[in-house]
């Protein structure tokens, strides 16, 4: 078997140098350096190269995803994917096999490439098989020179919380980064570490095969996650590549791949792949989007009389999925009874998963958790949930998770914990996001209805609320607006009063005050309409071009250079509607720390500021 | 002495009380755990209550900000502010002492608020000090709870890496957080962590002053940065708040609070606090914003005429100023030969930071060493140094600091990495962080004077570039356009071409394809005005008023959504003028890994595709 995995690595050395010589772009050094670790894993884990996405298989995560050709020509040797293609077509546009691995290839789990974030995923998808019961095992193959980002230390320390004896990770110990060596650039006493967060370390030669399968072996079995620590050179296996930094990020020029290819003792006719990849369309690959089939009871909608936080009815609504659903699950970042997963926490504490002050990696870890089959609910503050975790969202959405982003103490509604604890942006990050939906409830009802909406939709939402406790909204009849019959529909702005002296368009914590004012201004003869937008991301053209013509306020507890004011702006611009009076109220700079009622007045959010920018705008 | 510290420890106690309550909100638990070790801080460390930011003192940073009422209680008992403000004033939006410290009160250098952020901090303040050869110390007090943050591992790390014998760590260890026990909700072996980072560690009992007294004696002399874990009781000092997690962020009643207060001995007439807290004005205090004279030598400017990498404008320009200016520093990630800052390690190797793949804590003590007189370059790719560090820029907006955060590799033009490396949110994300001005050069020669003059300006800027080669901008005569007499200003938006058939507005890596779809066209007898914004969230009104009537195309390689000609529709909308057609060109959904010509010509960057939008909207 040895001798076949020998064979193997070789033709894997080949390929590696072939497409990216062909390719002229690519990472063939730390190719090199891992391959012989992936060509034993590929052969040791239960993967089904037939069948590559059988539930049971042993999940296998590369966390240094610029390796992708060492990957790629691991999965072509198995039989996962096709060689010819893969030589041909890496880094090309219309090519699957891109720069950095992509899930969705046949055999690979996760979309990697920003470095020292593999881990994280590893973690959530080796939580799943323990809240499955699966007896899956999960690999991460990561880099030295990654091993120093933070995240990686706070999965380490997730995985020994959860006692994730199904998870193992492989170092590629190759002591060389883009800058230098590893251990001079940063160091990290990788054993010491793993050690101190309760880890087996095993250390090896990572390219010997026997001592590679026999770490793997008593890693699956030690009854502790286990990092194999792997010696390894550079460019092995090319006399002149190994130990050399250049061949980091460099791919071989013809002279030296032919070079390179007689020492390996190979035949590669790389014309015929230069001359093919010649011939491929210069347009974008299908995107590998996989998604699952949502299977969801919703439950029973509550319906709130009494004030309520949007938290508390977020908290309830999870709780009551959980309770009836077996695949929800929230994430919380000790922070558990200020977003109300106490409730939770109470009536289902086996799907509450606690990562305490790591907001990175418990980002990733839901976004892996929501790819194994689980409405995952990342619960936290705004500027943790949003600001904190911007790029782990990011990747996220490139990994085409179903992540339900749940954030509360929003705005400046946060009050007394001041300007470091405002999230700003929880309408304006998610826009770079691709395919990030967000949705801000206007009342409890709302929250309830928008919680149970998004778990039954695939896909990555952001659900975005303040910390006050808000009076449900009333008609004008004061019955409840959005009663039990009422159902979130995505998209919809909602004519909470109809009016067109002026017209308020409003969300979430704002919308009590602008309630108030409007009620109020009625009275004194003035006929506001009032709109609220639940869902800024993507606003309905008709209500707003029946409502914007004459004079309009945008009033938003969030950053006024990029919420919902600019939003509609773009909107109106691009639908050539130009309103005869165009005010947005909202935030400029940094806020104070005062009680938000204090914070409302100073920033024109309170009923009384509203009213009298409203007269003022009528007198002008 | 000890005596003494014990009664200011007792009276600090009271204080911390008596905010808490008269404001009806903070942290008093972990205040009371944090006392004694903040009372005998002050009273060992080298500072100075009546010039607070004297250039020799010492420097302490208290990292988890929601600890404000010891500080300040602690702060007002050594005569740094005003006691009486401080009990009156408390999270009242008129004062200055915020729910969260806040850098610029005496005494205070950081503000801080999302924890495991303070260490990063601290480590950019020690470096500081080594290179001004200063002999003060740094200390950093922090939480248990945010011990589990990976920042906290990567700033070890480096502590270690540049051997800050300066600094000193102290761990207010009361194993409480708000989700209950610190090492049930997250275990943190810290002494083992610390330890294998390269750290000299000491255990004491957080409430004997003798003990911590004697420990910080120790750490200040023993070579190696120190931690100092310090076991203390949450609420110590009243009976009934200790080891009580309850009392983390929650004042005590009025009742409450005397019975505390009388356990103490103390006798604090709180009505008093709560009247004269009645009579504060609801308006925003005045900001604090610390800030320096900068003093630099912008050097000879330099004038390129064949085509080159701006990122090589960049480094170059860096390493220009470094060589003769002492207040020049970089920080790199592992990326010196790609964001070219191998030039100034050649020339000036004691200037660059290097901090591996670690860049949260890279970004928050690139932000330190800014506010320590050093003008700071902050070189990153585009997604590393603007996504996955958003909030840790959005903390240094917060403090006001220098920082230059110039990235690299931004837009489609990083090609073949793939879309996990396409930075799309160089322009957007920075209007999140009040107060950055964003540049993107246009060319070599633009970028050299961009780069000298953000450096001779104080605050925060992010010029932002692709990686291509680009060919420097000529005028239609052939000559150079930003010739050796150009100067940068912020704001001016270039007019490349002059023409008014249509009008292309666009930046940075798209001006070459545009230039020259714009000269041939020409050829053809349609004239087309080319703009170069430079300064997207700056945009010169006069200039887009003349040039916007007609017919427009903005073309932008970065995410459509969010982009200059989002900005621009905002300008035009509140300018109220609508041209006759307006079209946007920008990324849309996660672009697939290419070739960065193949990738312009997907995404309708290259020339070709620009000619033929023209021809195709002047046709319409």
């Amino acid at each position: 078997m040895n001798l076949n995995l020998e064979e193997i690595s070789k033709k894997c050395r080949g390929d590696i140098l072939t497409m990216t010589t062909v390719a002229q772009s690519g990472h063939p050094g730390g190719s090199m350096s891992s391959i012989d670790i992936l060509v034993s894993l590929y052969s040791f884990a239960r993967v089904f190269p037939n069948d590559p996405w059988n539930e049971d298989r042993d999940r296998i995560i590369v966390s240094h995803g610029h390796i992708s050709p060492a990957v790629y020509s691991t999965l072509a040797a198995y039989g996962f994917i096709n060689r010819e293609e893969v030589l041909t077509g890496f880094r090309h546009p219309s090519s699957i096999f891109e720069g950095h691995i992509t899930r969705g290839i046949p055999g690979v789990e996760w979309t990697t490439g920003n470095l020292g974030q593999g881990l994280s995923a590893g973690v959530g998808m080796a939580l799943a098989g323990k809240l499955k019961n699966k007896d899956y095992h999960v690999y991460v193959v990561m880099s030295d020179g990654e091993s120093a980002k933070g995240q990686v230390a706070e999965a380490r320390r997730t995985a020994n919380k959860y006692n994730l004896d199904n998870l193992t990770v492989i170092i590629d110990y190759n002591d060389i980064q883009i800058s230098g060596r590893a251990r001079e650039i940063m160091y990290v006493d990788l054993k010491k570490e793993y050690e101190a967060a309760g880890w087996n370390t095993l250390e090896i030669n990572g390219h010997d095969f026997e001592q590679i399968l026999s770490a793997l072996k008593i890693a699956k079995n030690d009854g502790k996650p286990t990092a194999i620590i792997a010696h390894t050179i550079i460019g092995k296996g090319v006399s002149f590549m190994e130990d050399t930094p250049k061949y980091h990020g460099k791919p071989l020029s013809i002279e030296e791949f032919k070079k390179a290819i007689q020492e390996l003792g190979l035949n590669i006719d790389i014309d015929k792949y230069i001359e093919n990849r010649k011939k491929l369309p210069i347009s974008e690959h299908k995107k590998l989007l996989l998604k699952y089939d949502v299977n969801i009871n919703k439950g029973e909608f509550r319906t709130y009389t009494e004030k309520t936080d949007n938290r508390s009815a977020l908290g309830r609504a999870i709780a009551d999925l959980a309770l009836i659903n077996d695949n929800v699950v929230a994430v919380d970042c000790d922070l558990k009874s200020s977003v109300k997963l106490d409730f939770l926490d109470k009536e289902r504490k086996d799907r509450l998963i606690e990562i305490g002050v790591q907001e990175h990696n418990a980002a990733a870890l839901a976004g892996a958790l929501s790819v194994e089959g689980f409405i995952t609910f990342f619960a936290d503050f705004g500027v943790f949930g949003i600001d904190e975790t911007f790029n782990q969202h990011r990747l996220n959405a490139i990994n085409n998770t179903n992540l339900k982003v749940v954030v509360t103490h929003c705005g400046t509604d946060v009050g007394e914990d001041g300007k470091t604890h405002h999230a700003l942006n929880y309408v304006s990050a998610p826009l770079s996001w691709f395919g990030f939906k967000v949705i801000v409830p206007a009342d409890p009802n709302q929250t309830d209805r928008a919680v149970r909406y998004v778990a039954s939709e695939y896909g990555n939402f952001v659900i975005a609320m303040g910390r006050s406790k808000l009076e449900p909204i009333k008609k004008e009849d004061g019955s409840i607006f959005f009663d039990e019959n009422y159902e979130f529909k995505y998209g919809k702005i909602d004519i909470l009063r109809d009016g067109d002296d002026i017209v308020i368009i409003t969300m979430g914590s704002i919308i009590p005050p602008a309630l108030k004012a409007v009620d109020e201004l009625r009275n004194e003869g003035i006929k506001v309409g009032l709109l609220n937008v639940s869902c800024p991301l993507d606003l309905d053209e008709e209500v707003l071009t029946r409502y914007t013509r004459n004079k309009v306020i945008v009033i938003e507890d969030h950053n006024v250079y990029n919420g919902l004011g600019t939003l509609i702006e773009n909107k109106l611009f691009n639908l050539k509607i130009i309103p005869d009076k165009f005010v947005k109220i909202g935030i400029d700079r940094f806020p104070v720390s005062g009680n938000s009622n204090y914070l409302f007045k100073i920033y024109g959010f309170d009923s009384d500021s509203i009213k009298n920018k409203v007269k003022e705008i009528l007198e002008d």
